[in-house]
């Protein structure tokens, strides 16, 4: 399988990649909303080989079906994130303003690795930082 | 100005970049129409000065308008698409379809530098290749 050259990697994903902190209605938890974030880059299915090879080399996440015939490469796990994604964009930086929501998505991980929103102040700063991680 | 690593812009332009061949009615030429190959790669106003140093790091094309906020880092100029565009890509090869529809591209633009379109059978072709240059 093609080994993708790590900047490569980080020019694919400066356009196609994604940093998202959903934050979720779920009754069943603590302060009734589940907080979610997760790394996606999204290709037509004619490609799905290149998200195939991206789960492959970096060891994490699942290609999903996204919309129609698009489909995602995504990882949600946050110990991968914390672990694998983080740090290698850490290494390689962006060049887009991807940059920016990079640092913000990054950010609000290592407070979850921390455990800052098992807290109700915790929560609400968290949920808070998800709401402005998109760079305007 | 920052210099973008070789597989940065492959990866980059996997993922954002587009080759096109129009063939646009223009009753003043020969055939009554114009054929226009070009390379596009296309950002948010807020990315813009990853467009102008491409632009600059590549010295050829311009930075325009492409729709709304969207700008666009656009080559038109055969010489400089066989020249500097396409000995590039060739150097540096994509890892999604983009391959294929480059392929197409270069072939196009080949033809044309051979003034195959100065002929009726010649301008036909490569009317009919342009509009297959798309990847299905």
């Amino acid at each position: 399988m093609t080994k993708f050259d790590a900047q490569w990697v980080v020019g694919f994903v400066d356009g196609e990649g994604c940093f998202y902190v959903g934050v979720n209605r779920n009754p069943k938890l603590r302060f009734g909303y589940q907080i979610q974030a997760e790394f996606v880059v999204v290709q037509h299915i004619r490609d799905i080989q290149v998200l195939e090879g991206l789960r492959h080399q970096f060891g994490c996440g699942q290609v999903v079906v996204n919309h129609g015939d698009r489909y995602a490469w995504r990882v949600r796990d946050l110990q991968h994130l914390i672990e694998i994604i983080i740090p290698f964009f850490e290494k390689h930086q962006f060049h887009t303003k991807k940059k920016i929501e990079f640092q913000r998505f990054r950010n609000i991980c290592l407070k979850m690795n921390d455990g800052l929103h098992l807290t109700e102040e915790g929560f609400k700063e968290i949920a808070a930082l998800a709401k402005s991680l998109r760079f305007k």
